[in-house]
């Protein structure tokens, strides 16, 4: 009865709002098939997107032309930067979320996309034929064809809920799981695991006592994630951060024996930087507090997630638990906390634009693949959905360089690497995190978004006179000279060295001690500049200018060091190759080549055991 | 863990939302236990409020203090007053709701009220002791004491969908069931039976060709249910009409042979006047077409209501069918129609106050009753919520009588005569439907809702102030006379017949032809009206007072066959008392008071098989 759809994305979380806004904005015409159209793009974690590593990613879906970094804007309550303190690789933007907000925004995005169709209904398996997928059957017994299908079944696949000893079949609370598709995809030859992961109780905020907590606020001056015109905030929520005790974890511990981990109920791994409250007590048994970020679930409601609480122990704990913590003496729950461990696919069955090896056309992205998070989980479906379009209209593949970006980094980890435990970003993952800055992921990507048709030619115009400023405003710096007269009390004043000769702007702004925000001030004080043209720079233009003077000797290293990876990467290893027949390779590096077969030398540097003097081996060996 | 609340209720649709809110206000602790917190006060079939006799419902909320014709104000999208053109007992208001903050705005008016607790968990059992309600036991394992008990289960108990030949467990699309209560319940000796109710497919409203429909308007000076201040909308969203002819017809019944009603699959009987679409090509097989209402979903979204095509009938023949629709040839369905099995208990085993007769302290209230409509459900919860509050207080039983409220009717249809089939209101339900108008239900029961503590004192006081407009316009009207040179123009240019001497305005306005709106007029005719005291009457004030002017004879009438019955209604029946020593009585008449049991004369006499002379009998036995 349907029409044969170009794209049919299966669940509409993270990963399948972008991967079907991406395709169907690009030209496909596009299916999103969910189990519950209410439940649209629902936060089922904390309600909050970026922070470390993720605000990042945000940023990098945005300059491509996906929609999180405009949803997210649209729908935040507060805004910071964190790690201003540190080095700019390590700014990190972070918002809450109105959780309903959220959701209704990511709605009302799809419903304005054109080409996105809806379905609400559950996919029990994929039709394959050839090697290639063909659409999809519904347990309402509905066949659908496609050309191409994008899995995004996040916690859903054979989902089970854990709380204390009790156990239910779900993807999340109050929702059913999807069964019948692992057991599919396993009789088609794919491998499959088990993980698990976790959420906190939520509790109300009228029965918790925030003068016993510290006040964290937002920023003073919030900025966004969109390089586009969405507006900055101007009144914002507070959250409150308290800490667990001796006395919480002594209560805690009572419910160990009826843990589903510890018990060994849970079989999957969880994931390792955002453990459940037990797992950090048993895991770090000499710390003896824990950090509870508590945080508001929208502008409105009185709901409050307990960030740093996520638990499976049973409720009556939960509840006894939380009642120790400072200003939680007389917490109501709304609900208890639980855990679900779900089926995934080990990421090393795929290609690098996320298409399986085994059936050509489907795609994999989000908690399917091994990864925790929602901007992991977004960008996956964006990459996912960009090349589910170029697949099907015979385009070029799609992928981002690691030196180009956090998406690539991630990808490139999941399908070279795998992942035993749910995978998150960090920045520690890229070599290249200098490059990777939060501020020029426009500069690094809006060019590749508008060429594949998903960034708009505004945005791209926007993205060219950026860097045109950026480099017009560099040159000035250069060649803006201060005598000492004109700029030595502004110095002393800020405690730096006066000057005894004549001196570029360029060269004072490298001293540590001066700051971006001197940048406009130091051109002024000199008889050259020119002063209308300075108040046109915007403040992200100053920004980044004064953050690649500052850092020029390392990022040009870097780029450097990029570069030779980039030659690398692009040096194929032909999946024929025979590791057996190189014999001056280490053994441990053989076993690991010839199970991960790498695709490229690049891949091949990245692999655990391989050494470099295996990669100049293979080299070698390949005739360079 | 939790300590004892006054009043659990459990289910938070329409009358969990007012049973929750209504004991709240007026003191007790409440708890309102959800399977999903995300889904509080869904509007499962149409996103409507109101419409024959169920505006009145809405009303009649509002004037007891309830939220839902508030709630109905804030979030609605077309306001319609229909049966305009027929006497005043049947105009009854209905709006177009935005499904989405309908939602909203209840969970925000829930978290607003003070005593409100939430606890998100279904619940498996209900603890009782001495015939006592005691509190709950949930799937979570927990136990919550509870002083009182309010079951709103809805489609929930052993929920069952129906597509075609596909069976679901569920109690709603995408959501589960809810197991175990009914069992227990019959091993407490309580009553259970099945229903069944359907809904209608959701359509994709950019696939519909609008101008194939006929467009309907809202009011052009939009109404509103609450008698408080909320706002009267300025613009408006249309909804269309279309009409199912012999080709959709045709196809439709292709899938008779595998409709789950027609097979015996669905055992419950379904709705009488809101039956799906191929119950009325099966019942009213001579009529050639059906209407169908097209009816957005809220402001923004392009989800489409297709009101009128209800269906459990195969996917792929409700779409096939759709498409022959006028307007709908390319529709795109975002998910089919279903038919849902539900249990319910016969309401013949509730006292007035729909607390259960078996266990004290535990009352149901919406569909678990055998109700159907929003509204229905919402009165009751009310009701249920507001007798709670009083029960675990020790105050006295809070009743509405037939002739004060359809909520009276409703309750005492329920209890003495119970139901085979889904109930809904009609006009026709009320014997003295004149006296329970749209525009009178603050006059009729703001008293009572303010002597509970329910409705605010402000509410009171403007019912007050109204009631004092109405009685010194209805002075000014029989005082104010208009000699024939004042009025005869005018009247003449009315097509009414001019005076020969002095009259009154009040027996002008008796004329038939005398609208409303020229009550004013006359007045300020008349050479001694005071005008500064005319333009301070507000519209329903003078509306209500012409309304009580041209009816008068007959409302007296109603009033006093109302006053007859009252007097019954407060007679009681002894719960011993034994029908079997009043020999006179008749066969028929005499079983079914065996079987039913009235608790008053008033109930008595509305028992279908109990005579007129039954009754006279009765009340002679009993002394009178």
């Amino acid at each position: 009865m349907h029409s044969t759809y170009d794209v049919i994305v299966v669940g509409a979380g993270h990963a399948g709002c972008e991967a079907a806004t991406a395709a169907a904005t690009m030209g496909s015409s596009v299916l999103l098939i969910t189990m519950n159209m209410h439940t649209i793009a629902q936060m089922s974690c904390n309600p909050a997107m970026g922070g470390v590593a993720k605000g990042q990613i945000v940023r990098e879906i945005d300059a491509l032309g996906g929609q999180s970094g405009i949803i997210s804007d649209k729908t935040m309550i507060q805004f910071r930067m964190l790690n201003r303190s540190k080095g700019p690789a390590m700014w990190s933007p972070r918002c809450q979320s109105d959780r309903v907000m959220f959701a209704q925004e990511w709605r009302d995005t799809l419903e304005r996309t054109m080409n996105v169709d809806f379905w609400q209904d559950t996919v029990s398996e994929i039709i394959v034929k050839d090697d290639r997928v063909r659409g999809v059957k519904t347990s309402l017994g509905v066949t659908i064809s496609g050309k191409s299908v994008v899995l995004t079944n996040g916690t859903f696949l054979n989902g089970q809920m854990f709380i204390g000893e009790k156990t239910f079949g779900g993807g999340r609370t109050g929702e059913r799981s999807a069964t019948g598709l692992t057991e599919q995809l396993v009789s088609l030859g794919f491998e499959t695991g088990r993980m698990k992961t976790g959420t906190p109780p939520r509790v109300d905020g009228r029965s918790l006592n925030f003068s016993r907590m510290e006040e964290q606020m937002g920023d003073e001056n919030p900025g966004k994630f969109s390089y586009s015109d969405t507006a900055a905030l101007t009144k914002q929520r507070s959250c409150w951060i308290t800490y667990t005790d001796e006395s919480v974890h002594n209560v805690l511990k009572e419910g160990f024996e009826k843990s589903p981990m510890f018990t060994g109920r849970i079989k999957g791994l969880g994931p390792r930087y955002c453990p459940s409250i037990e797992d950090k007590i048993n895991r770090f048994a000499d710390k003896d507090r824990h950090q509870i970020f508590v945080e508001p679930e929208g502008w409105n409601t009185v709901e409050v997630y307990v960030n740093g609480f996520s638990t499976s122990l049973p409720e009556e704990v939960q509840h006894r638990a939380l009642q120790k913590i400072a200003g939680f003496e007389k917490a109501k729950m709304f609900r208890p906390g639980y855990a679900v461990e779900y089926d995934f696919f080990p990421p090393t069955q795929l290609k690098p634009t996320l298409e399986t090896i085994k059936v050509a056309n489907l795609f994999f992205a989000g908690q399917i693949n091994g990864t925790t998070g929602y901007e992991e989980a977004a960008c996956q479906g964006l990459i996912a959905g960009i090349n589910a379009h170029q697949n099907v209209h015979e385009k070029e593949p799609f992928t981002v360089k690691r030196s180009e970006g956090y998406v690539g980094v991630l990808i490139d980890d999941l399908i070279t690497k795998g992942t035993e435990e749910p995978y998150r970003m960090f920045t520690s993952r890229a070599e290249f995190r200098t490059l990777l800055r939060q501020d020029n992921a426009d500069l690094r990507l809006t060019e590749m978004g508008h060429k594949l048709g998903l960034a708009s030619d505004e945005r791209w115009a926007n993205t060219k006179a950026k860097q045109v400023s950026i480099d017009r405003l560099t040159q000035l710096f250069r060649e803006t000279k201060l005598r000492p007269e004109e700029v030595n009390d502004w110095l002393v004043n800020r405690e730096s060295a006066p000057l005894r000769e004549k001196s570029t702007v360029y060269s004072l702004l490298k001293r540590p001690e001066i700051e971006t925000a001197d940048a406009l001030t130091l051109l002024e004080m000199a008889s050259t500049a020119a002063e209308n043209e300075l108040q046109s720079y915007a403040k992200e233009t100053v920004e980044q200018a004064v953050i690649e003077l500052k850092y020029d000797d390392y990022l040009s290293r870097e780029r450097q060091n990029a570069e030779k990876l980039s030659r690398w990467e692009s040096l194929e290893i032909a999946p024929i190759f025979d590791f057996d027949n190189v014999k001056a390779l280490s053994f441990e590096g053989r076993e690991k080549l010839k199970k991960l077969r790498p695709r490229t030398i690049g891949q091949a540097t990245r692999i655990s055991g391989v050494s470099p003097s295996d990669i100049s081996i293979l080299l070698v060996y390949m005739g360079r």
